[in-house]
């Protein structure tokens, strides 16, 4: 993966450290900017975005050039791609930010103690975050409006092969933000291929980054996951479930199973396995399967799955806890909620997990057995995200358990103090 | 110090490994656990303190003759040193605990979606918390109590020198969890006082460990800080502030200085600098340094203060961030809020400042600007504790920015998962 670390080379420390300085400092001041400075930055950043249209799609004609001669596939090319649209979606992207509430100063809890004291509980930036991310080069738009309006200072670290489409857009925002009264360095974009950068960033370039969120696959998370000595927002994969239970509606669980795995297959709240409960495999596991078969999506099942439909694969030990992010689903028929909630805990990622079913007692126990950062009843797992939860836009899914959990939005990037208002108490 | 490890050894790796795993399972059963089973097994883990009170000193008198064979010196001895009321003084923090609202099943927030799903963010457990303390005894009880009401299993380390005490008392509470119908490993304290324990569980124990918890000095937290591979709530020291701003009240101003120097000088939230304001020195400062200093306290001043008293010793560059822990203080005018503020956050250490002024806005300045744990306005920096918060008892103070910050009780030590409860919906 282009974006990886070697080990860090002396040769851009000092560079790298420069940014980390700039990056605190800048933290300091944006910490204390008004939502109205902010929101008229983001405003600016998006007028410029379109204004640079032209010559942020020329940088991505040079990316695009240089990708396809190294071979890489058209997937790649399209995560690489921007056209007009796209600038434009990444506009809009900060106009809808500068809409968002404002969590810096936000009083998220008040109370008085007997003696008078007046406690507050505020919202507060984390201070500066860095941004590792690999191909798509409108992550650096959305991910810098989202840490400007939360008060942060950002490091984007793009990957080499949307470099250029990245700098152009890092250096268009981070000119607008000075002329709203805003630090230069709010956002500061990496400006180097090497790949050490990533090292340093891991290793929290001397205390100037206290979070790093990466953007990009499963080895690229695994990586950052495993090295960062500062905290990280990421979830490694989502391996959803559906488990239908036996009190569940037949056409209900058709029509969430659907969309859980087909609506988009290549996002981490699509559903990777479905459970079907003992009781009503007969009456629903053939239908749910003669769906998913006939809608275009690669069955593997357990035996009793494979009996249903003559189409079906065998599934393997290894598709259980595997996040296909495909048109292919593993089901298997359980022993009632116990064993479905075991599976769950075995072979999930704690990301989202759902149960269809009208029984609402069992619907409670899954609730609150399924230790994971979303639980659903009666509902897609494609609802694990920002927007759908009424967050506005989220900067990726965290399902580590410390801070943020769940989609990361704009509350997320923000930590909090307590306020303490006095008239001269002394404790006793 | 005795608890701090050395490299890990092969030895005792199969044992941790095992703690680590009848932890986590411990924690799977705890997290559902009812407020009542929780509340009535902290009840018997109380009376059986009081029970055992005699066994437990006698354990303790084991540890006091060993620990002054050793040649340690009083404050040790005292720290380690139970009696009756002591032990009756753990009981009662644990009824305490009990009485507190149960954290995990709390609705921290809900809403409806226009698609009608409704969303609620419930507070859950963190998992298992591994807490490293030195010759606190008391902590063993103290620990567990918080974190069996919190649904996490705990596993303690107890410092060598207070270890048959902590292990007599861990043993009567463990046991009695069962009694209650929770799981024996609730509570678990490592046996033995080999050194490496401490580097295995600051590496997680594969994945056991959640958070891990220090108490202890400022070498133990500095070499947690350093070496866990897990979260960790903490403060490595409070070096504390109290600013007395040009439009300070002189006789509130020597009522929160006595008291925040003075009240208890061992303490994190002790006051370690006093800042006082260049156009107040000439009225403030000489009351305020007599004051000090007749009341037992040495005043390490800057060359202004030195002139207002001449008791007043010669502030060095050390004394600037230094966490005196002692009758001692450091003083130096400043020029007004900026230098205030920027002395603060050059010197401090994110815990607790106060400012004292009857100037609204240059409090409001103070307050949004200082970037510490805790900010007070006219009230004393040694409210810095969980229990004047309101919050009940509390594991420690910690000054990161993630997750936890400031005084660290029931509800800090859960973290939250999404419930999502729909009638059907699918995203479109």
């Amino acid at each position: 993966m282009s974006v990886l670390s070697n080990k860090p080379e002396a040769s851009i420390e000092p560079m790298m450290l420069y940014i980390g300085r700039r990056a605190r400092e800048a933290a300091h001041t944006l910490a204390l900017a008004s939502t109205e400075a902010k929101n008229e930055a983001l405003e600016r950043m998006a007028a410029r975005l379109e204004l640079s249209s032209g010559k942020i799609i020329e940088a991505n004609r040079q990316d695009l050039e240089a990708a396809q001669n190294k071979g890489r596939d058209a997937a790649f090319l399209d995560r690489l791609r921007l056209d007009g649209l796209r600038v434009a979606a990444m506009a809009r992207g900060l106009r809808e930010v500068a809409s968002l509430a404002d969590p810096v100063g936000k009083v998220m809890a008040h109370w008085t103690r007997p003696n008078g004291l007046e406690i507050s509980r505020v919202g507060v930036p984390l201070g500066v975050i860095g941004i590792i991310y690999e191909s798509r080069p409108n992550v650096t738009a959305d991910a810098a409006g989202l840490c400007l309006k939360s008060g942060n200072a950002v490091i984007l670290r793009s990957g080499s092969e949307s470099f250029l489409t990245s700098l152009v857009i890092a250096n268009a925002l981070s000119e607008v933000t000075v002329a709203s009264g805003l630090p230069e360095a709010s956002i500061q974009l990496v400006p180097t291929v090497d790949r050490s950068a990533v090292g340093f960033m891991l290793g929290g370039l001397a205390g100037a980054i206290d979070v790093i969120v990466p953007r990009g696959g499963k080895d690229l998370v695994a990586r950052v996951q495993e090295e960062a000595r500062v905290p990280v927002f990421a979830h490694l994969e989502g391996v959803c479930h559906v488990y239908v239970h036996k009190a569940a509606d037949l056409d209900m669980a058709k029509h969430i199973v659907l969309n859980a795995k087909l609506r988009r297959t290549g996002v981490c709240g699509a559903t990777e396995t479905l459970l079907v409960d003992r009781v009503v495999a007969r009456t629903h596991l053939a239908p749910l399967v003669e769906m998913l078969i006939e809608a275009g999506c690669e069955v593997r099942g357990d035996p009793e799955t494979q009996r249903a439909d003559s189409r079906v694969k065998v599934a393997s030990e290894e598709d259980w806890p595997k996040e296909f992010l495909d048109a292919i689903i593993a089901v298997k028929v359980v022993d009632g909620l116990d064993e479905a909630i075991d599976h769950i805990a075995r072979y999930g990622s704690q990301h989202t997990d759902a149960i269809v079913t009208q029984d609402k007692q069992a619907a409670e126990q899954f609730l609150a057995r399924v230790d994971s950062a979303i639980v659903l009843h009666n509902a897609s797992t494609q609802f694990a995200d920002g927007g759908e939860f009424g967050m506005g836009a989220e900067i990726g899914i965290a399902t580590g358990r410390f801070h943020a959990r769940g989609p990361v939005g704009l509350e997320q990037l923000t930590t909090f103090k307590y306020v303490v208002r006095g008239k001269g108490q002394i404790r006793p």
